[in-house]
């Protein structure tokens, strides 16, 4: 860009007369941008602690450093809520080769995904049969699967615009593929990586084997999409090809881990909850910066926000960082479970966990009445490009607390980086960029403002 | 994300029944991110060639690669417009360092602006003056200034959304800075780079002497953020810190170079000519992967586009990739003497120059009534999360072309990761993400297939 030329003005809002709306979300976005604390606390969750799976080391140093953190905000309240999870750990060394000849081998990267067995004794070594749906093992049958390790290679789709929507379409194949797949008695399963890109990352995920018996549960692993690539191409030129994997991973008994909470008491109507939060675990070969740190310390940074602007919310505002969303939503079903019991009246509740991008805006899964609310103000937020309020999905650990009246919202970042590093070794730190972050954290921040503000127009 | 939750539908296009506008629409988007050429194209301008700097070896390299590419799409006519371009040469080593006490050293990442003077003789040492502003400069008086270097280190804002106003805010300092500061006879300039992020990478650009004698022309610098942080620090603690700086640089003759133009023959008003671009060259730090190789490739793209779909262009479209943008302009003003004199018709132009990011829309610099027209398709990209049709700048290579009637336009991608880049040694290839890439070539592809097929509403 040239230097002198740059005069555009793209933002739009000339200062004029300003609403106390308009001057709080500029004080918002300013504090989010020039003292914003989201950043450096993601710095330490990455790389001094890492990846954060439930029941590991890494999990219990995230929850004791949050909640130190929150302790520092001066909240009205912090604390500990003890839930159980379930402790699944890899095992390392994974690994896994195709061989062409016998003795030609080409190692090809791989994880075990969550929740699967490991491989007995020394590996599985079997050839393989390539599919591209569930559907099609049906079509296979028994005959042709028994004895072959099934390699599910439907990539996800380049083009759909939202790559969520290409996750949600190819994402069967990794969470119900190896319980499917036992039923022909496949030896094994191995799936492409959830990645729009061409790369050499595995990426890990949940998978469920059902109901299925223990005999019946085969071993489950991603492999990298060059892998895949690589793999397909080769058993179409040689059928006879073999594929080996060994995984070491176990499921060990559950253990007791927590979810950290932190409140501003409402001056109006404390007994009304608004929650922000993200979820505190991760997988384990990155370092979760995206998935889930950025909407963990983003949730903080609400509250961190409103406290130094010296907004005093009329409701109770809590931030909640939830513990096991990605391998048993342990967290958020005791939340829930909590909530209820105790008649705590929940009127929002906001996640950010589709990655520390630029927002785009929000989803809400509400009623009518409250999305158009919620749509009155995307005035407010053009100066700032966030222009998405749409009805549609908001978080998983905040799903369990759907009722009649409350507005349940996910904050939208723009989609197209997320699954390059969704769950693989390159979810790290260097891989968020900090106004990116900021941004985010500030647009939360400003919903939640005005929610507290407003109150929700056709609640309980 | 968790497995199974994830059947948000955020695209809100429900397929019924579809317009032939929305029908093209899909069908260029399909095409861009199913068999894209724009990544590979742009992988071998970054890595095989690198960064192209006005009058270079690799720059003439550009030249050939992109017309042989052009000459494989089939188009009508490919051409090469000469074009004579200053010639300014980094020659390197360049360096720099504070010392604090005699001896005392600290290395400080730097590198010469372009169209900067050399430093004479062994290089220029002197005492620091550290100014906010080029007014500044008229406060302290020639007393200050005089025998020292002084020191512009006013940050972009960060409180700015739009980088570009930031960057808009700040760069006078790096333009005019050591023509002004000559003035007062100082011996040197040196700059805080244009750069909202903290880093060690100085951020080159261009500067300019205006009319000032020779004699008065003092050397300038970039200095990365990281370094201006801790000068500033160092020289209020110790103000009697002297800085050293050597730079080789040096203008040399012009040389012949050319804008690389390839179009299709419009069938109904071949006369009315329709222009997308991007500029070839770049600074030399980094391969200029996104300042910008980018909207060169991108606008390849767009003509590749429309030839693979099967759509017949009514109008003349002309892709051209114009030299010199960066130091000089020289190719986007001969392009605009000759359309002058062979009395062409241009009835529309697009520019991509603000980065290979996530396509957030376009800025008009045209009439209301033209506007108008290009906010009236807002809804046909809404699919695409294309939402931003707002009055404003352009882009430098097409702005000789301004004349009544006219449409000259602007991609407006996020502008977020922008600065982090621009001009520097990490504006690199791998910073630039294939998707995000491919969805501007779309939308700029939709936008130009729009206006081909219903004209410029307010054409003179």
């Amino acid at each position: 860009m040239k230097k002198f030329l740059l005069l555009m003005i793209l933002c739009g809002s000339i200062l004029g007369a300003q609403t106390e709306d308009e001057k709080q979300l500029r004080l918002i976005y300013d504090q989010a941008l020039e003292k914003g604390k989201s950043y450096d606390w993601l710095k330490y969750l990455s790389n001094r602690i890492g990846g954060r799976l439930s029941g590991s080391v890494q999990a219990q140093q995230a929850v004791d450093y949050t909640k130190d953190q929150l302790d520092g905000l001066g909240l009205d309240r912090v604390w500990l809520q003890p839930v159980m999870v379930p402790k699944w750990v890899r095992g390392l060394p994974e690994f896994a080769y195709m061989e062409t000849s016998p003795g030609v081998t080409t190692d090809m990267p791989i994880c075990a995904l969550g929740g699967s067995v490991g491989t007995t004794g020394r590996g599985i070594k079997a050839n393989v049969i390539e599919v591209q749906s569930i559907e099609e093992l049906k079509t296979l049958g028994k005959e042709k699967i028994s004895g072959k390790i099934v390699f599910f290679n439907r990539p996800m789709d380049p083009a759909l615009i939202n790559t969520f929507e290409a996750y949600s379409g190819a994402v069967d194949q990794r969470g119900r593929g190896a319980a499917e797949a036992g039923k022909y008695e496949a030896l094994g399963v191995i799936v492409r990586s959830m990645n729009l890109r061409l790369d050499d990352y595995p990426h890990a995920g949940g998978m469920n084997y059902g109901d299925i018996p223990d005999s019946e549960k085969v071993p489950a692993a991603a492999i990298s999409t060059n892998a895949a690539d690589l793999l397909s191409t080769t058993i179409r030129l040689k059928p006879d090809t073999q594929f080996f994997f060994k995984l070491n991973c176990k499921q060990l008994e559950d253990v007791e881990s927590f979810n950290v909470i932190g409140e501003i008491k409402g001056s109006t109507y404390p007994d009304e909850i608004m929650l922000v939060g993200g979820h505190l675990d991760s997988w384990d070969l990155g370092d979760g910066s995206h998935d889930d740190g950025a909407g963990c310390v983003q949730s903080m940074e609400v509250l961190r926000i409103l406290k130094a602007i010296n907004y005093k919310p009329k409701r109770t505002l809590r931030v909640v960082l939830f513990m096991n969303e990605e391998n048993g939503l342990r967290g958020g079903k005791k939340y829930a479970e909590l909530a209820k019991n105790k008649n705590e009246n929940h009127v929002f509740a906001l996640e950010s966990d589709s990655g520390g991008f630029t927002p785009r805006g929000f989803s809400f899964d509400t009623s009518e009445a409250n999305l158009k609310q919620a749509q009155g103000w995307a005035k407010l937020f053009e100066p700032y490009y966030i222009n998405l309020f749409v009805k549609g999905y908001s978080g998983a650990d905040i799903n369990p607390l759907k009722q009649e009246g409350i507005v349940l919202a996910g904050l939208r970042p723009d989609s197209q980086r997320y699954f390059d590093h969704h769950h693989a070794e390159s979810d790290t730190f260097e891989h968020v960029n900090r106004r990116e972050l900021e941004l985010g954290a500030a647009a939360m921040t400003s919903l939640v403002y005005l929610y507290d503000t407003y109150g929700v127009k056709a609640s309980k």
